[in-house]
């Protein structure tokens, strides 16, 4: 699971809706200002306190790469994911040191290695800001300037916020307008590598087992966070529980979720169903045949395409599970009756439902045109964004488009500055993937596909254009960046000049979809919304908005076929299904474990994962489980394939999250890695 | 699998007829006169010589309990499952040595312990007879006549081979109709106990596991025949191979397959999915509800009922999956393409086909009425064969029904005069649940049912019979069985008395289904199969009939959900899946093996289970798997849930037969149980 994979999906924003309660389950990823707390004294017997709440958000960490982690010592341990820190180990690898696949530790903290671009976000605190994001569309006539003026507030209540705290500040869209909230976030961005495993225990069984469970994966990386140079002292870290997460545990995750479609109409699931995903699937199976290619019997070559690979497998996987989930009839006859319940109640705010359903011709024209051109790759996507950033920081800051006001700038030159490196070949595979699919789907004499290639082949365009363009340079994009729109227009650069081509047409399809399809959506989706408030109240959490979330649920086993799925795999399972394989790729054990089962230095009796009913979804990876003391049982890194359909419908009956196993962590690092000292410092305080 | 399972379903003869051939594929049970020679050499470049079949089938064992089994070494060692070995297990266990549950060995012959009543068989020679019993049918005029002239010839066949050979012979339908051969065996009905392991390991994962793969039992036992006292001196035993089966390693299976419906009739498959699994899966519901009540909360009480609780478990998801291959849309399309593809080619025997459709209206009355007329348990069925003996043996052989002809009379008084224990509980339960599914399918006015409860209860009746009879002795069954028929129906034994009471109305009932349903069948389906033969010639291998096959196939794992499935497990694995569940029931690791693991006396890559594409169906447990030198390399017991479908269509994609690895055996033997002699017997002519 992987909330990048999100980007390839999602042009504009999914609006959702609030779905009607259709049954008492684990389910629900709850704000920390709305915790579920009737839902966990009646099922569990258990109350967290505001103390309690107060220190699981602040030991916990969003990747604002995608995906989650947790502070795990005083002295700024973070842990998360193998394949969270993935793009970070890529860019620190390279032919000499592939630490992506081979894995790393620094023994002593002058060891670790400063990722290039890694930011980490902190949740300091939330406040409410619905009263003043409404006021500001108060007095606004037409749809369309209620959309700008709710904007133009976030856009000012963002900047005051920055600049009076100095903390990173965004302002969240909850229950689709019904409710702003303020999030202050206190971001590092000095952080650094401690130690990864080998890729082949962290993604035992590969595309294969993604999504799968029984489950045999190490998927840990640990970071640390610095300030001035010093490891950052952190008051708020999980302590390591002894033991981990038993059968039957009531546990909860704090992370956050990416995206969810709980709250859409039957209608815009049956657009994802019938329009969305395929799309996406179309574009996906291109860039993984180009991607393969490239790497195909060059090793460093596949190196580099290593981590794209593994985000667009992992998609490919995820989407085909998502549309199976569509495909089922008892998903969509549980959206169905939930759509039917919350209208019987509606009385005129029906209206919006059939507004909505509306709006999908448009969608499926404009918007699967919008989806194809689009210039793909990272150096494609910095193009663009310097070109936006000179355009839109040449405005007020309150009419620049959303990632542009000044609040965002810092981190977004953070990431646009990164001096990882970067590998022309593989932009090309990207560029001319998205080219490619454009002239395929959209034909040549579209605007956007006639204004890219001219006629030209997509070979020869992205070829031209990778091979031309210098913003792989640090300083050339610095540059560009501080120059301002007319250095921007005068850059002889082949990239610069295509995005300046197609910018125009790209924009206008933008302007349409936001006129015709968003904020239609976005005042049907607010109404929808208020009925369902004037229905049910706040008794339903909000769908995913990659913001910091807290689950709750029970480490459980499941049915499966006829027999049953244990609660937890062992190391010993590990050492089988290597075995059980022959120890053939992608079940290849590595020699650090081969050599400890064979020295005996392994209880092979360890946990290695387990699964929980606990509602997680793409962007919780690296999210700790943690037990009713706040302690460290767990590491989610997956959901097996019948979780995939949660994505619309809840399940707790087979559904499952799937996480590493505390135990399985601390003693592989003793036994299997020679990380004693690490090991002594998950959940202590003692200096390093 | 069991296929004892098959005697609650099958009443009368099942009757089959030829498919299509409708793929290539590893797919057929071979007779080892009729060998797969093409289909060998064309698929994997093999081709066994004369010697090789005389020496395979010459090995192999039929336990004439329901299984399979061969020799595995000069003095007269047999490996089977421990399923198979479950009636003797549990026969020679009692209060003080549960074998059953907690293993045996006998390190020495003197240890060993001889079974009450298993006979085992060993095909001697095949002989065509054909063209006498057709001969004998040559002049009878109506279908009902031509029947009673062939089951007379067969009978004198029988009678003569056996007078002259003194080996056990049978005449055995193949291709219903197109060959009749006579199977002349050796029996050994001096079968002694050497081991077994605890059924926690033999029976792994228990009923959850059943039919499911991966899997981790080890699912064996050994015993050894004798003759005058002393082990059999054995010429042709299977070597043991050192490595055991390799992934896509050509295998055999040598073994008896009790019944497959592949050459039914579309209108016979779908009697079976609407009517006679339903029926069946009724009465088994009752009966295990019965013994589950019996033995619960009392140790020895459900020692006695295990037996039979797993060969009810086992029937219960047999039949459940058969019944759900039948509801597979794309099972039944290849029965009607297979049956219209047959018919296009038929001419004027496409009327057969409609005569057995015809026969379906009156299968559903007579045929559930007599299902459910029928006196079920241990002593019911003595009681029952013991006033069949005495009117049948009444009667010239040549008139005498199936089952009480001259040449079967001695492995017939094996059984009625075994000495195994009696348990008057669970005798009960049988007599009680079958009574009282009569009453409840049948009504209280059925002749059956007012014949056998007179307007008393279920449990009354039953209660009385069982409580009075005195056929729980041996000395009170031979004096019935050598008084006749006078005797019998002198006898004071309220269980002969109620036998008698009912046997009337079974005998009408059987002679209404033999008139109206099996005589029309046999006649059509042997039209069917000469139109068969005239299309297809012998190409394909007959319908399974619990005689010696031979099948071939490979080592292979397969796909399932969006993964693999490995070709085989591992030690590792067994002590995973425990570990995984906490070591609870039915996953518990027996002592023995705990102990070995942490003394680390286990090499964990051992090999404990694999998969094969062989077509194999119950009675083939205990079949042993070979290579292409005869070398043991595996121990069939089970297939995948995937195979159950096999009954009526083959698939080779998924459907799997599963078995204990050679090497799993072996390393056990030595490294768990202590039983390094029997280890160095296997596969060795060394003497003992």
């Amino acid at each position: 699971m992987d909330s990048r994979a999100a980007a390839l999906l999602t042009l504009t924003p999914v609006l959702m809706l609030l779905v009607a309660p259709h049954r008492e389950a684990d389910e629900g990823m709850w704000t920390f200002d709305n915790p579920p707390t009737e839902q966990l004294r009646e099922r569990y017997g258990f109350e967290p306190d505001a103390a309690w709440l107060d220190h699981v958000r602040q030991a916990s960490v969003r990747f604002n790469s995608g995906g989650s982690g947790s502070f795990v010592s005083a002295d700024g341990l973070v842990m998360t994911n193998h394949h969270v820190a993935m793009g970070s180990l890529s860019k620190l690898s390279d032919a000499e040191n592939n630490y992506a696949a081979d894995g790393f530790y620094a023994a002593t903290p002058a060891l670790e290695l400063p990722c290039p671009d890694e930011e980490l976000n902190v949740l300091v605190s939330i406040e409410d800001v619905t009263a003043r994001v409404r006021e500001a569309a108060a007095a606004a006539e037409t749809e369309a300037e209620r959309a700008e003026a709710r904007a133009a507030a976030i856009a000012a209540i963002e900047k005051e916020e920055t600049q009076a705290t100095g903390l990173r500040c965004n302002v969240v869209d909850l229950y689709h307008g019904g409710v702003y909230s303020l999030y202050r976030y206190k971001a590092y961005t000095d952080v650094r590598l401690v130690f990864a495993p080998e890729a082949g225990v962290a993604f035992f069984g590969g595309d294969f087992d993604n999504f799968t469970y029984p489950r045999h994966c190490l998927d840990v990386a640990f970071f640390r966070v610095y300030e001035d140079d010093e490891p950052a002292k952190i008051e708020h870290f999980f302590e390591w529980s002894d033991g981990g997460a038993g059968d039957g545990d009531l546990v909860f995750v704090s992370g956050n979720p990416g995206s969810t479609g709980r709250l859409n109409t039957l209608a815009q699931v049956e657009y994802m169903r019938d329009v969305a995903y395929p799309r996406a699937l179309r574009l996906i199976r291109t860039l993984l045949e180009g991607l393969y290619a490239y790497g195909e019997g060059d090793e460093e070559r596949m190196r580099q395409a290593k981590s794209d690979i593994f985000s667009l497998e992992n998609a490919l996987k995820a989407y085909t599970g998502y549309l199976g989930g569509l495909q089922l009839e008892r998903v969509m006859d549980t959206k169905r009756a939930e759509e039917a319940a919350l209208r019987a109640q509606a009385g005129p705010a029906n209206a919006a439902w059939d507004r909505i359903t509306e709006t999908r011709a448009t969608a499926v024209r404009i918007g699967t045109r919008a989806y194809f051109s689009r210039l793909r790759g990272g150096l494609a996507g910095t193009a663009r964004q310097i070109r936006r950033y000179a355009e839109e920081t040449a405005k007020p800051d309150e009419d620049r488009e959303a990632g542009f006001h000044d609040s965002q700038l810092e981190s977004l030159r953070f990431q646009l500055l990164s001096p990882a490196p970067v590998y022309k070949g593989l932009e090309e595979v990207w560029l001319r993937g998205s080219l490619a699919v454009a002239l395929e789907q959209l034909g040549p004499d579209d605007p956007f596909v006639a204004a890219a290639l001219g006629g030209r082949s997509p070979d020869e365009v992205a070829a031209e254009a990778v091979a031309g363009t210098r913003l792989d340079d640090v300083e050339v994009r610095r540059a560009l960046l501080d120059g301002g729109l007319p250095v921007v227009d005068a850059a002889d650069d082949p990239l610069m000049a295509l995005v300046g081509r197609v910018e125009a047409i790209v924009r206008s399809l933008e302007d349409t979809s936001e006129e015709q399809i968003d904020n239609i959506e976005a005042a049907a989706s607010a109404e929808i919304a208020q009925a369902r408030f004037a229905a049910y109240g706040l008794s339903k959490a909000p769908d995913a908005t990659f913001t910091l979330r807290l689950s709750f649920g029970a480490v459980k086993g499941y049915e499966e076929g006829t027999t049953k799925v244990p609660f937890k795999t062992t190391y010993a399972g590990l050492l089988d299904r290597s075995a059980s394989f022959d120890n053939a790729d992608p079940w290849t054990l590595p020699d650090s474990w081969a050599e400890a089962a064979e020295a005996g230095a392994l209880d092979l009796a360890t946990p290695i994962n387990f699964v929980l009913t606990t509602d997680i979804i793409g962007g919780n990876s690296g999210s700790p489980v943690l037990d009713r003391h706040a302690r460290v049982v767990g590491l989610i890194f997956d959901g097996n394939i019948q979780s995939l359909s949660n994505r619309f419908v809840y399940d707790e009956e087979v559904a499952r999250a799937i996480a590493v196993h505390s135990d399985g962590i601390r003693e592989a690092l003793r036994s299997v890695y020679g990380a004693g000292p690490l090991a002594a410092e998950l959940g202590s305080s003692r200096p390093l």
